[in-house]
């Protein structure tokens, strides 16, 4: 049986990961996905990659604003406020479950791995999601407005800080999920995308944890990354910002000097110029509204990934 | 300033001190409230009489179940079933804002009793609830199908199994929580009541707790329980079922037998003999369906406290 393996983020790679499933039988996908975007609010432990992966994959996402479920109820954030509780972090009532379930079997020892396959294989989705990490990792930023997580740089403060340095807290002690490594590796794997989440905020958290990065060295399988750069812009997100913040142009070029060492080809956006880039590269619509356009861009990124092959 | 000091379980305990604040400015007011069917529940902590009493002093109880939040809606619970998680217990959306917040401070090192008084200023309540001790005690029965905590027998198996036997686990450990004891024995306290809750399942646990059943019996102040039995039946829940399985008569000197040495006085209802009392008692109609009802109910047992106390 051949594997896909993706890397993913959020967003953009819950879309990437949608595309696939049209394409490939979901027993031959899997997702190894960031974690250092987890935090504990209220108490609940909450994986916001993860959750945006199930809810897309089982078309539970709220599809205009990016994160959550359709359909939502707020009940229990009216009545946390009532109750003069923390409330810049929105939690559904129905995106509770999730987060009270993994709470629950954490404390009881269990992992988030077997948590999150458990919660796949409820919702039969088919696919492996694989957290990176059992172990915590946690993204902080060190900005303009001092130090601060992830989530507060994310939500509370919405990407305002300028950003100076980011750092994975716990990610040099922690060890890949298995089947992370074994997936990358595996001699049927037949191509590893990088979907076009923000390198350094959801894709670098993974590339941290050790052994990952030499797995992607070592694997025979294309490594293809898809630019989340479209027409000069990110399509979402601080990406853009970030980039400017740290010094970079906003191109496919200072995409592909990121990922130097760990991809074999970048596919583009048809509206950026490519004519710069080094390495092996595909160019198309990489706007991804409708799952047509998924599709299209995950059947772009394994074509690109065969022609690597060869 | 004069005190009325309050035992109570849930709803009908609830009813009654609604009924008080009817008659007396709140911060005359002290609820001493059951935590022996507290729990814990897919992790949270779960405080059903506190909860109780908090809703209806707050107006968002539903009249109708007797338990839980008006208007409730339940997202949470479909999503929790849809993930395979226990459902026999229903959380309500609104309703999980206590139990999240609570079980947040508690890991936080907040006690009960602090975690109380913090919702019900949220809340405003104006009076003091005072759970029965910030120490675990959990009702535990011994039943015709097994041993059971509370919950289960009262929720997952609907008071379907006969009870043999009653315990309150941790009760001999416990210490009543800071303000309890002072409150029985207050010189101006006028009057402690005991609510029409269940004596053996709501108010039992009470009388467990090390200290006050003494505190009752050295206080000045007259104790007067309002009888659970109205026209020779339990308004609700297990009480009558419970007697008959303990070999008890369901009548009011039963409930004297059971108070024996900690009630001064019996308010009963109108609809049932009290012929048969040796402790002063009074009449009224204590089925109390609307406002005016608690408050007549909460009058007469205040009324036959004056009578006792001459």
């Amino acid at each position: 049986m051949s594997r896909v393996v993706t890397l993913t983020g959020g967003v953009g790679g819950a879309k990437l990961v949608l595309g696939l499933m049209q394409i490939c039988p979901p027993e031959q996908i899997t997702a190894i996905v960031n974690t250092g975007d987890d935090f504990r609010h209220l108490g609940l432990a909450i994986s916001p990659d993860i959750d945006t992966l199930l809810y897309t994959l089982s078309g539970k996402a709220n599809k205009t604003q990016g994160w959550g479920r359709e359909g939502e109820s707020w009940s229990f954030m009216d009545a946390v406020k009532s109750l003069g509780g923390e409330d810049w972090f929105l939690l559904g009532d129905g995106d509770l479950a999730l987060h009270v379930l993994r709470s629950h079997l954490l404390a009881e020892g269990e992992t988030l791995s077997a948590i999150t396959a458990r919660f796949a294989s409820a919702w039969e989705l088919g696919l492996s999601i694989l957290p990176m990490s059992d172990d915590p990792v946690a993204t902080h930023l060190t900005t303009s407005e001092g130090d601060m997580p992830f989530q507060r740089y994310f939500v509370e403060c919405r990407c305002a800080p300028e950003v100076e340095a980011i750092r994975f807290e716990g990610a040099e002690r922690a060890s890949a999920t298995a089947g992370v490594i074994e997936a990358i590796t595996d001699p049927a794997t037949k191509a590893i995308l990088i979907a076009p989440s923000n390198p350094w905020l959801s894709v670098d958290p993974i590339l941290a944890v050790p052994g990952i990065k030499e797995a992607l060295a070592v694997t025979h399988a294309p490594v293809v990354a898809v630019s989340p750069i479209v027409g000069g812009q990110a399509v979402k997100g601080p990406t853009a910002k970030l980039m400017g913040e740290m010094g970079l142009a906003v191109t496919n070029e200072s995409i592909a000097a990121h990922y130097a060492d760990v991809i074999d080809g970048l596919l583009v956006d048809e509206r950026d110029d490519a004519s710069g880039l080094t390495i092996p590269h595909d160019v198309t619509d990489t706007l991804m509204k409708t799952l047509a356009d998924r599709e299209r861009v995950a059947r772009a990124a394994l074509a690109l990934a065969d022609r690597i092959a060869g």
